[in-house]
């Protein structure tokens, strides 16, 4: 219904894969913030296409702000992120526009605007869409780390293989957000890491594909965000995350293991300790009632195959309207997830500093009166 | 943020579990709909306590529309459900209002609002405010019913009893969705139904209680509903289903087991088939890109156990600030999945035709012009 | 497009003016805050018809808040303002409902919902739903008096007979603004007041009707409030108050007047004064560039006479396509203004409040924590 | 709140007058809308500072249309305007950043933003930011010019120069729409027009600033369009057309002449004329209760004499904390309705396409099915 999300922190997003170019508009920062590039660049950086395991189409995808800044400092009216599309090769897509990729939103795309979209490369279907959106993540996530808010995530499973869970002790957890945020691809065990990419490469190998879950935690989130009802937390959160194409399920906490045990064996038994309220475990992923109750917000998120896989297809021709079989051409990932991971930490940033202003109040977020 | 969902169609929730009455006001609906109560009392029904499995408050739960309707039918301006406590033992709660119930909405509430919330059986947070978005959607779904759209779910799992799941034949899961609208304990599966059943009634003699999965299908939903990126089909349905309390993982098609997969083994492939295009298999739960690709929806909800269990219990006591152990009395549920389910068609009615009335427009809904 | 208004301060609006109740549900309240019924009802009271300038239909318009509050503070929760319908007389309708009444919105109603609109009294374009609004507005108004602000407003004109203008001195427009809020018809001026009774008497006997001018004031608005572009403070405000049936004109400082001079003689010079930044004039009436100065914000109101007439009037009959001669009948006011004001000054505060959460945070609103 | 606008098309607007660029994004457009881009540079074009009644900053405004457009067609994903801004300079402002200008909002921006906006040239509130609107506006006027509605504005009065006010013949006042629309300074009679320009060419020479009436005209809009209440057709016009920076004042119909009449005198008899519902006056200018009655919608807009004057004036060095006299250096328009005027046709049609979409539904307006 809309390009926008958010209420407080509204970010839109604009543009097509082989268009000019792509980019987003933030509304409603706070005035004052510094915007630290490297932060950002970095943060750009394991988004994206590295090494065999993605892509061949290396984007440089270079960050231009070209309204909402200041002197290097937000000026608290609409920030616009700008990044052109510079590696493009348009003429691929010519004979191809017609066959609509199984999986992919082709068809569905076609129908909803009367074949007017444009199909290159996705157009604005593309998975290129979230580079704007991982630059808009930075900036809030700049904001929250200010708040002592840390997100991060990791690739926690991949064709039966598993990553370690992230640790239910918060300080190890910390340790562990932080270091996942250094690294491209992000395992928080070694082993698991090194055959998850052996997965992945196999994928390419066999002109193939491979999915999987991505884990994530958000630490210092106080108490009493999120609203009952229609905004709980896991509404907006869920919202913001299947924003994100390749995402087909969330679950908090438990999530779906819940329906495996009694009330009695994951309710979270609440104490003083410290003189600070916690529960002694987690089961619930740090919401109660669709609001924060100060422990660590685990949620987790599953990411299917990419859908372009070189092998042989069934699909249809949609302007001759027959049945064919086709197999994609062009630059593509055997895999996405490790390179979501960063969108799935930037759609949590927007989602969580939107939250967060609602109850604060923007003045809280500012920079110091001039 | 907001006690309002919806675009087009939006539905207002209001009121608490022991206050003078629960209500929804619906905006946007199109004018010159019969309202069928007979229809709408037969989906109160299915979410009401029934036999052991269920609370002992019985609640009449009678429905009155008091405004939006004129004559039997929809005017057109909102249209305004209430319902009445009756049922109300509220001294009940006066000894206990200080002890924070684990994994319930008491603990963060009390935080976000200050402590001025309505404690009295969960107040606002209560499940009994479900009741009247049970009569929202079923409002909703009468309309649905008339684009040829049907809605069901059922039981799919609970304590590793697993029901069938829904057929992949169209035509079998259109059966399968009549029955289960039939019935109060929706399970495909008699066998399992049994099963189910009895590990509930284990759960109840044992002060515990127990969670579940619910399988929901959507049937016709026309190609072309729902948004690239924020307002995508899975963003706006996980965003109206997570506002149920106790749902805590969602997930669209294979969800979570598309991490198991390659993209050869679950791409769905297109085919023109008896002048209509399919996909010969539905692992994307019929969307794509975000969007509705014209098979069947189909989304999975994970429901953790009622965390209202008769057994001791570790938390805190609000005002002395001591831990405190503690055992809760009343009324309760030892599983509220099979109730909960009729919350998820309705959730997914009122979604659906906020979708529909976006995409086709409010003229298409209406009575027949006087 | 919606029956709800405000962004962080939420009013819904539902009913008919026949049917069982009216109400209001206002969703986005800080808890905590104590209700003040008696002021409530005093702002209930200048609402009302009262003697023979208004309607002979006297509604008790008794103010029951059904949820939202306890023990008699604000939940945090949606408050719901419920009015029943009690002297309704719906029969005196039959007869009529098929004669369009000129200047009313029956005609545009009957397109607008295929004719499926409660015709009865206006239905839900009836000036009774004002009165919910006056009472979320009351309950407005008493958070903003806690922090200093003060609305009030007067009848300014009628028929060419002008009131004073309120005072360009703070200190006395304070006074004038109490003053105002004391009285059922408002004037500063005896003798206009006289004057203007005099004109509506006349227009009674006459079976006619009369439309004014209605000046009001904000006092104590901090600088900083409103958005530049979309969301001016004199955006949000007209948006307010042109929900207002009979308003058909809204200006600010000098509003129209402005056509009539140059810069050099209306910018309003800016100047320290008392520690303050403070303007010797005030022709922008508190707003630049869409953002309150701290200066009063002064707007004013046009509005029609009542359509409702029992004059012979030319309409159509919309059954019988014909046109028609036709006289109203039933119980009507030949003025509306002196009641409009009241609901004027509460759709202000419902929108200052609401501009008021969007810079400063709930938070700042809540009565002291628990 | 918010730098976006509408419900269905919905304008985001971004930029700063010294910036990089200014633009806009504009999101729901239907898709196979072929742009006609002479017609969006005519618009432009008279809103553009011509001659010696405008300022000497003359701005190519070339429009880049850099996302949403495809083979000259909209695809139906955002679409954003991107204009450049070229003749900066910059430095001009560096000297006097510090000072006020009285009823510019350069205080209220400075307090707003604790001092971070960008003051160059009035930033984000630069009256520069209206040529993305005309822009937007060009791209909505041409969908409803296939729909047969039709927007026109004109010069209505300047310092008690009176233009002839729209003609009551609807086929009269289609023909003066039409010149309206082929002229720069536009008023219908030319006498007043020489008047009036001699009034800004005075004003000029004084280094003073004039303000003016500008009426507005939309022919055809269906009945029904509108919604009671908070939504009515009055409130969302006069929210759009209040995000005009100078306009302080908007009246629809007789606005505040409403004030000098009785009922009898102005309402509105309905009459059934060739197959058609008219009213033989149209005092409510096309809208009752909120909803269009297929009448003319006429509208005024007062705008104030531009602030920036190159007289000596009081004002305030937010820096230094003193009172100070200043004179305005730069370049600047002694006038800014004539330009005005088509930013309000823009915004008018930006707001009706939106009303028009929430009736009809989008389909309506798609190109034809490929």
């Amino acid at each position: 219904m809309s390009n926008t999300i958010g209420k407080n922190i509204r970010i839109s997003l604009f543009g097509e894969s082989h268009g000019e170019a792509i980019g987003a508009m933030m509304d409603g920062l706070p005035s004052g913030i510094k915007i630290d590039m490297n932060f950002l660049n970095s943060m750009m950086d394991r988004r994206k296409a590295k090494g065999n395991i993605s892509t061949q189409r290396k984007e440089e995808d270079q960050v231009k702000l070209i309204s909402g800044v200041f002197e290097g400092k937000t000026t608290g009216t609409p920030l616009t992120i700008l990044i052109e599309n510079k590696n493009v090769q348009s003429k691929d897509y010519d004979s191809i526009k017609d066959f609509m990729r199984p999986s992919h939103a082709d068809y569905t795309a076609h129908e909803k605007y009367y074949g007017y979209q444009d199909y290159r490369g996705g157009g604005h279907f593309s998975g290129r869409l979230t580079a704007p959106l991982v630059a808009a993540g930075a900036i809030c996530m700049q904001i929250l780390h200010d708040q002592d808010i840390e997100i991060g995530s990791h690739i926690l499973s991949c064709q039966g293989i598993c990553d370690d869970s992230f640790s239910t002790d918060e300080k190890v957890l910390k340790k562990q957000i932080e270091n996942m945020n250094q690294v491209y691809f992000a395992c928080l065990n070694d082993q698991a890491k090194n055959q998850i990419l052996e997965k992945i490469e196999e994928a390419r190998k066999n002109q193939d594909s491979v999915g999987g879950i991505i884990e994530s935690a958000i630490l210092n989130v106080p108490v009493g965000i999120g609203d009952p009802t229609f905004d709980s937390l896991e509404s907006v959160l869920s919202h913001a995350l299947f924003s994100i194409g390749a995402i087909k399920g969330i679950e908090f906490g438990l999530g779906f293991d819940f329906a495996n045990h009694t009330g009695s064996e994951v309710n979270d038994a609440i104490r003083y300790e410290e003189g600070r309220v916690i529960t002694l475990s987690n089961n619930n992923g740090g919401i109660n009632g669709g609001i924060s109750n100060g422990m660590p917000i685990i949620l987790r998120c599953a990411i299917k195959p990419t859908p372009s896989i070189f092998q042989m297809q069934q699909t249809i021709n949609i302007q001759t309207k027959k049945n064919v079989e086709y197999s994609i051409v062009g630059r593509h990932d055997p895999a996405i997830f490790h390179r979501a991971r960063v969108v799935i930490d930037s759609m949590i940033a927007i989602t969580i500093l939107d939250c967060l202003i609602e109850r604060k109040g923007i003045l809280s977020f500012m920079g110091e009166k001039k």
